[in-house]
């Protein structure tokens, strides 16, 4: 049993109202790498970064089970470098510069024994670097989750759309599924992506929690009403890595389950935006995550009778 | 045992992206008392209108268990009329006329077998006007829900925050939750609010859900994703009335009772904005009522056991 994990490790520079970082680390990778490492160990990463990047935060991701035979470490390149600056309300933001760096290159290549996955998350990256993993894999996984967002609808949309006919499950946000589908209700929108390719959606919606679709069923997971967020940075990333982990650890993915993990991935979401960058999601103990989650319970749990 | 329900009974001129109406019935006290008719029948209404008002609607209210001593029809003059548009995303809307006329001059009567109600349920007013009914009173009623809007923060800040030291619950909307508290985030708005007088507040979130929150304690209840929203008018006061209506009903006014008694409310609100006015709250069965509680029930519906 293993978890492949595709997609940038980076740098990050962030401003929210709460304060700025400087170039900090970052990547929807390392958010994935260590939100799924709470809930499952064989994690193995295809990735790549310039020298410039720090062995200390690679030692965190070996010693939280994410495997690096994957990670291309370039010479005398850079790491891929984005800076972006929070509106008030933390919903929307300006990116400030971008320098793709080694990026701009990026072949990725899965080692031999990593290309069995039984689960696979395709983090957000250029729609043509995951459809090159996925024409790697030995085996189709048996489970395969997408993360994109609408740069890519709004530069690569054909080549997109072949990557959404070959996946399962597609987590994007509520406005990147209106512009994908072209509907604005989101269960209309929802119906449409179905029709597309994955077997089920994730539609994400920050402090207003998540949906989850099958053809016939929905579910809706909330967000925790936090006192602060300081940096949303990453929050979508957490959630993946948490959703695909806890489906790795149980090895269940009916519906039912899915609904256990997309909690199990609000919690890590919920970590995550509490400080600058990927602080939170190290060193949290099994005890954390378990009251984080027991705090998701208590706030959606009612008791009706209907009679 | 009875209910006493405040506020418009009025006309509503609305137009939101799929449609458009001439002087249509609306007013707040006409949502509240629809909506808690479907649990309570004991409803007492105090409210205004001119003698332009149709007998029809009147009716309506009376064979649904609303009580009309309390509506004073004043002879030559006209009723409270609002024209507004909604926006696209049916979020925000722009006002396009209000006549206050019968309004103007509103001095509540509360009728003498009407001064010692259970439940109040006090509708968006102004201030002045809440608190006239209150003096009127001859007991406290076990428990008083206010309603109100921003309009009142910005123009009648002293009387409101008087009023708000005379009640039990409070129901705004997440901005005008942030305008009270002077706030952003809700959690910090929210404690700041139940220092004001309520010990109970809800927080609306249009269909985004709604929060509600005492000192210790925080309950989130989901909106249904609908394919169609087609007027939101009135959904705010439908799950004013059908969680007042809820908590008559079973005599309760515990937490746990009113987290069951905001999904009621949200249930009775996603009737609401399914068709334009009041059309969609006339009619309904036990049934109807029944089988979409059980939508909100299966839609957040999950089990985790954390051992």
């Amino acid at each position: 049993m293993s978890l492949l994990v595709v997609g940038t490790v980076a740098f990050d520079a962030i401003e929210t109202p709460f304060g700025k970082t400087d170039k900090i680390v970052g990547g929807a990778a390392s958010y994935i790498g260590l939100a799924a490492s709470y809930f499952y160990k064989n994690i193995q990463l295809v990735s790549v970064v310039g020298d410039d990047f720090p062995n200390s935060f690679l030692d965190t991701l070996k010693s939280q089970g994410v495997k690096l035979d994957g990670l291309q470490i370039k010479q005398g390149e850079k790491s891929f470098f984005w800076a972006g600056k929070y509106h008030n309300d933390l919903n929307t933001r300006d990116t400030l510069d971008t320098q793709l760096n080694v990026l701009a290159t990026f072949d990725p290549v899965v080692p031999d024994d990593y290309k069995e996955p039984d689960f696979l998350m395709l983090g957000n990256l250029m729609p043509l670097i995951q459809q090159k993993v996925l024409a790697q894999l030995t085996k189709r996984p048996k489970l395969i989750v997408l993360d994109t967002m609408n740069f890519w609808m709004d530069t690569s949309m054909d080549e997109l759309l072949k990557t959404l006919s070959m996946i399962d499950v597609l987590t994007i946000n509520d406005s990147e599924a209106r512009q994908l589908s072209g509907e604005y209700s989101l269960v209309k929108a929802a119906q449409k992506i179905l029709s597309m390719g994955p077997k089920v959606l994730v539609i994400k919606k920050g402090e207003h929690g998540a949906l989850l679709f099958n053809k016939e069923e929905v579910f809706f997971a909330p967000a925790l009403p936090l006192e602060e967020v300081y940096d949303p940075t990453g929050a979508g990333d957490s959630f993946a890595g948490g959703f695909i982990g806890y489906l790795a650890k149980t090895k269940d993915i009916s519906f039912e389950n899915m609904k256990r993990a997309i909690i199990f991935g609000s919690a890590m979401a919920s970590f995550t935006v509490e400080k600058f960058g990927t602080e939170r999601l190290i060193g949290l103990s099994q005890e954390d995550v378990e009251e984080r989650v027991q705090e998701f319970v208590d706030l959606v749990q009612f008791d009706i009778s209907l009679v």
